[in-house]
């Protein structure tokens, strides 16, 4: 279970402030999740998740006391950028780093909870649509939500995630599930805290790619 | 025309020996040739051939008379890699690299022969597909060719990618069929090149991605 459970987010502090560095090493444990999945179909999602990491951590690195919080960054960049912002910098990178996480919540989430296809048990794909339908599909549009459709059928099945999830060791899989509840505790709370930060700062958009 | 006739590529010698250098040069204007198709749906496909192009500077870089030419380099590589070669270092990444310049060469040459659609003479999914057929199907599971079909509605009109390859230019359309014709002669010769090296060596293979 090296991925979930020994990489854990932090706790959200009581003023719910994300500390910018401790959220930047949380996440880049987050990439090779997207190998769990075992195609290379999912390579172009897994860089551009890293692409998201990189440029919010260029941001950072630039001036790590001024860009401390992941709301200063977005205060900051607000001053800076004036009409350009919110689609530039470390905030568009965060906006859609955001979804690529809610996607991984809300994925693990349901999976968790033994939401299943009763006529394909084994399969999650009913599982990965529940979260692209919450997280992505009404930023995508119709050639993008094609191309997903098609990459769906390079889901692993669902035992074989949950092997993959835990890496080399034997895991039980009531105990993987019960990890994967408890990795979600803090993930949970860190994307919600995002997501509000957004919507409080009217720095949340719409468009399509 | 920047991208094609300001960036020919050199004649074949008669030893039909690549200068590594040269090739190089030339291939490294090649991935913006993904961006005349005007959609970020494509950009997956740019980064692998650049990550194509990378790794064989890298090979290149690390002893440029060893590795003088493409020949050099497949020669050396088999001699390193025994067993494991030819699914290995920059042989590897030169093969998949020679179908996409395949790619773009029966793509071109489709385009300035008119070949057309006589239902949809504005579109090019026909000289698409055709290059696709050709070049990279054979290698693609299913699902990736499922990709490849979802994405081919993000292709330009003709009129715009012929526009796109002239950058800001104003440049008539037979002008633009002319110079393509041009810069596919020195194209055409380097690839064919490159693939008689691999059938000669026998380093070609064709397992699915
Ligand atoms: C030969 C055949 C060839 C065919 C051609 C291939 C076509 C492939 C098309 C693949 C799309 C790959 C996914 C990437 C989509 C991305 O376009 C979007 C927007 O990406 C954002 O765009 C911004 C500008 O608008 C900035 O550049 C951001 O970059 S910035 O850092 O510079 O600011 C960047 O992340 N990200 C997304 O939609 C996020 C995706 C998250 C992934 C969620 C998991 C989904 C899992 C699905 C499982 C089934
Ligand atoms: C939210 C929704 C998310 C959905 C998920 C997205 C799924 C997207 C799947 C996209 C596939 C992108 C294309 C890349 C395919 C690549 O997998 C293959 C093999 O790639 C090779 O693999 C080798 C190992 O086997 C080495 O790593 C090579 O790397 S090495 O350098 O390390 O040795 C590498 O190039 N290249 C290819 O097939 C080459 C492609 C050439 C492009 C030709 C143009 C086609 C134009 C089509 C126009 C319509």
């Amino acid at each position: 279970m090296a991925l979930l459970l020994d990489q854990p987010f932090a706790p959200m502090p009581d003023n719910n402030e994300i500390t910018t560095k401790t959220f930047l090493e949380s996440v880049s444990h987050l990439p090779p999740f997207f190998d769990c999945l075992g195609s290379k179909v999912f390579a172009p999602i897994k860089a551009d998740i890293n692409g998201n990491i990189t440029k919010i951590k260029a941001v950072y690195d630039s001036d790590p006391v001024k860009y401390e919080t992941l709301q200063q960054i977005l205060l900051i960049e607000k001053s800076i950028y004036g009409s350009e912002w919110p689609k530039v910098g470390a905030t568009l990178a965060l906006m859609w780093l955001k979804r690529g996480l809610r996607f991984i919540q809300i994925l693990l989430q349901s999976i968790a909870d033994g939401e299943r296809d009763e006529d394909n048990p084994n399969l999650i794909r009913i599982n990965i649509t529940k979260a692209y339908d919450q997280a992505l599909k009404r930023y995508h549009g119709w050639i993008v939500q094609k191309v997903f459709k098609a990459a769906l059928f390079a889901a692993p099945c669902r035992s074989d995630f949950l092997k993959a999830l835990t890496k080399d060791q034997e895991v039980a899989e009531e105990d993987c599930l019960a990890k994967i509840h408890q990795f979600l505790i803090n993930f949970t709370a860190t994307v919600d805290a995002i997501y509000e930060m957004y919507s409080i700062m009217n720095a949340e958009l719409d468009y399509l790619v």
